[in-house]
């Protein structure tokens, strides 16, 4: 048995494009556009729309800005029910650079925020809603939120916002199951009116069972990436969370395919997945960037000593 | 909060020798043994207690057979309480090798055994119980066991097993959690005068995430290996059971130490890990065998091939 409300929700463009300056090219990204439409994905997420004031395209790969004509580029031609959407950080996006919905390839845009931020969001997403299009609130670094900050900003996105799905982040892989139930449980009380989404990072090998344990308490949009791929130690596997859900509209085959022909090649240029040092910042529950200085550096399997300066930092 | 009686059970070199037929040096165990010493790890198994009749010492490493001789040779020096368990498989052992618990290095015996063999492993164990030794029974396969057959062996090892230790051997990475948390359960409901065991495969990234959910449901015998080494998918990581289990006698820095200086060049010569093939068998709830021959082919990376070849064996 299935539940039909389940969208499955792949983000290896956007949250790939974290590793590599969102520098994939147009056939790569077509690949992958094929293939999800072929497993009947139910929405990709092709990049950021950041303002090209802020970070130079001479900089940045072309997912960063996801310009609608380079999505309309590598999506023409191919036959598809799957849905477009594009990521929006708060301070980070010029809205005048948003069309409409209707001029646009762009079914979806999801707004990331801290807790800290939820009005700019509720802001930003009223206006996209406005637009036309669907919208979501991922709410970053979850592990990390006071509970009475929280409480603050999921009652205000039910009340002011016209977002339909608001989503648990667990930015620095730092949750374990227990942690999901109440989190999800703690949505559910307070957004009536709205779905739940999970977004895992895989630091401690636990991004596919969160977003289990998320589905099992009702959970309906769950993000993975295809074999993992994300900034870091990744996020779900997508071909995982497929091999899961029941419902019979999902095929692996094209994953499995889409792995074999260019992911294996790909996993031998960058890297992401299981490293130790991510395992530690996702036990400590701190950003990954001092794991992924480490990886970039001459000592990237001094392990021990890395655990020790994370350790050592004193506060009062 | 921790709970005292959760004991660490690790079996780096036993499941690992399943890769390299048994073959590890003895400096490599040493530095195992002291590194698992200095974590606090409370239980390492170094291999099989296999007949040498059945099997030829020409063919396989000497953690096939485990020698006392041979276990004196790698702890000897080492101050530890790390407390050593051999594993023993239903028709592979011959008792007579297996001396008193008091003129032995080994302090844990464990027998394998599959649901139809139960009667076997009760006959074994009462008779290492009888020799001295601590003892469990390690029901393998246990994601394919018939629920009517399962609860009739788990009676019997609850009225006539000597065995301080039931465990759920997940064999084939197959299990979620909520099944993981139904056997749990059925065991406690059977076993009341034993402790409940959980052994994890990785084939779907599940195998630490199942191991918490079997600790939240109070199972207390917990195995992992270092860096997750094992056959096929491997095993529970020992490293992020310690970093999640917050009884303060245990130590990751030695583990990690050890992952760096043995596991990472370890892993440049043999395979083992989240693989594709070993995925789809865990999905499919399949035995490995069929994936490591592919691993060992060359269409190794031929994942939708292989998916369909398990999904073409026709039965009636």
């Amino acid at each position: 048995m299935f539940r039909e409300k389940i969208k499955v929700f792949d983000c290896t463009i956007r949250d790939g494009g974290l590793i590599n300056n969102h520098n994939f090219d147009d056939k790569f990204v077509r690949e992958v556009y094929k293939a999800l439409s072929e497993a009947g994905v139910d929405y990709m997420e092709v990049g950021y729309k950041n303002s090209k004031r802020l970070f130079s395209p001479k900089d940045f790969g072309k997912w960063k800005f996801c310009e609608d004509s380079d999505i309309e580029k590598v999506v023409s031609g191919i036959k598809s029910k799957t849905k477009i959407s594009v990521m929006v950080d708060v301070d980070r996006v010029d809205i005048e650079d948003i069309k409409p919905k209707k001029e646009s390839p762009v079914d979806m845009i999801r707004v990331a925020s801290y807790v800290k931020d939820i009005d700019k969001a509720i802001f930003l997403v009223n206006h996209f809603a406005d637009k036309g299009y669907e919208t979501t609130v991922n709410i970053m670094a979850i592990s990390r939120a006071l509970d009475n900050e929280l409480t603050e900003a999921l009652n205000q996105l039910e009340k002011e916002s016209r977002a339909q799905v608001i989503y648990i982040v667990d930015s620095f892989g730092a949750l374990y199951q227990e942690t999901t139930e109440f989190l999800v449980k703690k949505f559910q009380g307070i957004l009536k009116t709205k779905e739940i989404g999970m977004h895992a990072h895989n630091n401690q090998q636990l991004a596919f069972s969160n977003t289990i344990e998320a589905i099992i308490h009702n959970a309906n949009f769950v993000d993975g990436t295809v074999y993992g791929l994300g900034r870091a130690a990744g996020n779900c596997p997508l071909e995982l969370l497929i091999g899961f859900l029941k419902n019979p509209k999902f095929d692996i085959r094209p994953i499995l395919d889409l792995i074999s022909k260019e992911f294996i090649p790909l996993r031998g240029k960058i890297e992401w997945g299981y490293i130790i040092p991510y395992a530690i910042t996702g036990m400590l529950d701190e950003h990954p960037k001092s794991a992924i200085a480490l990886r970039n550096g001459d000592k990237k399997e001094s392990y021990r000593e890395f655990y020790e300066s994370l350790l050592g930092e004193d506060l009062d």
